[in-house]
């Protein structure tokens, strides 16, 4: 059964969402103590992928796992989950909510219920831990009266109860999750698909608009952009882009080739199914067809037999 | 011997540039009434080619030329030639500049001799007639005392004599001749060559912009443009774009399939090279190598070796 890891403790949203992510082949589930940790264990073999928080995520930092997924060997996704910030109150069964006088979770989780405690736990004191889940685990050993923890964490400590169930305070936060192996064969397109790059260019006057403009000029939706600057090299910076497509779509193709021409270095980042299944509507002049038409017109220019 | 029309009558600066575009083989120059018709004898194929004005001519309208070559079946430019616009003053040998009371030519000729006129004729009467080799025509015929033509009409009435040569209000005015034929073989690239093309786009804001971002990304400098209303099509034109590049390099190539993507429609009008043999200085990332670079990379990630 092949090993997948994942950003430990158990009991995460990384957990839940490595679940998933992994939901259609038997695979053990590793946990690891850091980002990096896991994708070192991809790139030499000892699991087969990691699965790790990419964007808006609640207990890992995300450009830690942008820094370790480019600053060694390639890798490359191959499928993303996105998964709703939501949380559960847990503590022990003989514990109601007007009896909570401790609080604990990681920063960012507290963060993120912040109205839902001024509302219901105005009183409680409130402690910063490594993770959620290892809130969860220091109330079931008695430390604190409750955690705020992912739902999955329950599974890891039955003797605790949810006191309430989907708290955020912002209703459509999420966090997206991506799993990552070794490049091989890529996932098949399915017409709704994300494209994931990291493009190092210099630092000047119009080279990020040229760049966007390869993007839009075929017709190309970006959905996610953010700069990261190289480390040792003043003056360059590492774009992270996420665009609608699969690498083996003419116009997604054509513009990464472009992209390549153009940047000091490109490193293709995956080409997977998005999580919401929603199909990019491709512009007349862009669609498959269209590429296709193109080249064959041009074909025969080339040759003279047209003009 | 191959017939190649041109835009008449004999001794105009447009057979000038015929025998410059047909120096290097053997032909017979056929003059036309007009452009549409010397265009017309390339397409029945009563002729191997035409030379024609595009730019700046003096002689012939430069649209009517845009209008001829695009209105009907395809032709292509396999050649060009740049003359420069400086006229001989011809006179019978016993006429001096001081004895000349009548001066004839083509209105454009007499516009750009204006200067010179109201310095060295300030008295003399001036005579629109159809074109500078008619003036000379009626010079030889004793109608008028002077003709403001192109040097080449000297050879066809061996009678007269250029009193001035080389007049020209504006050194470096220049006329620029094709030689157009059906559809064939194109000219080989030689690493300064000229494509020409007209693309038919809607009246949208920003397609115009679009059409020229896909040039300028693939590094592709632009020499002319020129846009006309397409007939009966209200809200439509045409833009006729010269370029640097050869459609068989690859920036030029995947440029145009771009514009075959975009626009409604996209004429091609022919590669040749430039006649001043200026070779384009092309960018690092749109040389024929980094193209084939990218392509490689491109195929290397799509086949999930490279990431």
């Amino acid at each position: 059964m092949p090993e997948i890891a994942y950003l430990g403790p158990p009991g995460t949203f990384t957990e839940q969402a490595t679940r998933l992510l992994t939901a259609d082949f038997d695979a053990e589930l590793v946990p690891s103590d850091t980002v990096p940790v896991a994708l070192a264990a991809v790139r030499s073999g000892d699991v087969l992928a990691a699965g790790v928080p990419v964007e808006n995520s609640v207990e890992g930092s995300v450009p830690a796992t942008l820094d370790a997924l480019t600053d060694d060997d390639p890798l490359v996704a191959v499928k993303e989950v996105v998964i709703p910030v939501q949380f559960d109150v847990l503590a022990h069964p003989d514990v109601d909510l007007d009896r909570v006088e401790t609080v604990a979770s990681h920063p960012h989780a507290l963060a993120q219920v912040r109205g839902w405690m001024t509302e219901n736990l105005p009183k409680a004191d409130v402690r910063a831990v490594s993770s959620t889940a290892a809130a969860a685990a220091a109330v079931a050993a008695g430390e604190f009266d409750a955690a705020i923890s992912a739902p999955v964490a329950l599974e890891h400590y039955p003797e605790l109860r949810a006191l309430e169930t989907g708290v955020a305070d912002v209703r459509d936060a999420a966090t997206r999750f991506l799993l990552v192996r070794k490049p091989g064969a890529l996932p098949e397109p399915t017409g709704a698909d994300r494209t994931s790059i990291c493009a190092v260019i210099s630092h000047e006057v119009g080279t990020l608009a040229d760049m966007l403009a390869e993007l839009s000029l075929r017709g190309i939706n970006l959905s996610r952009i953010e700069s990261r600057p190289v480390k040792h090299s003043f003056g360059h910076y590492r774009f992270y882009l996420d665009f609608d497509g699969h690498v083996a779509d003419a116009r997604v193709g054509e513009a990464m080739a472009a992209l390549r021409r153009r940047c000091d270095s490109v490193r293709f980042l995956g080409s997977y199914p998005k999580a919401d299944r929603a199909v990019a509507s491709v512009r007349p002049g862009s669609s498959e067809q269209a590429f296709r038409n193109a080249a064959e017109w041009l074909a025969a220019v080339r040759a003279g037999r047209l003009a």
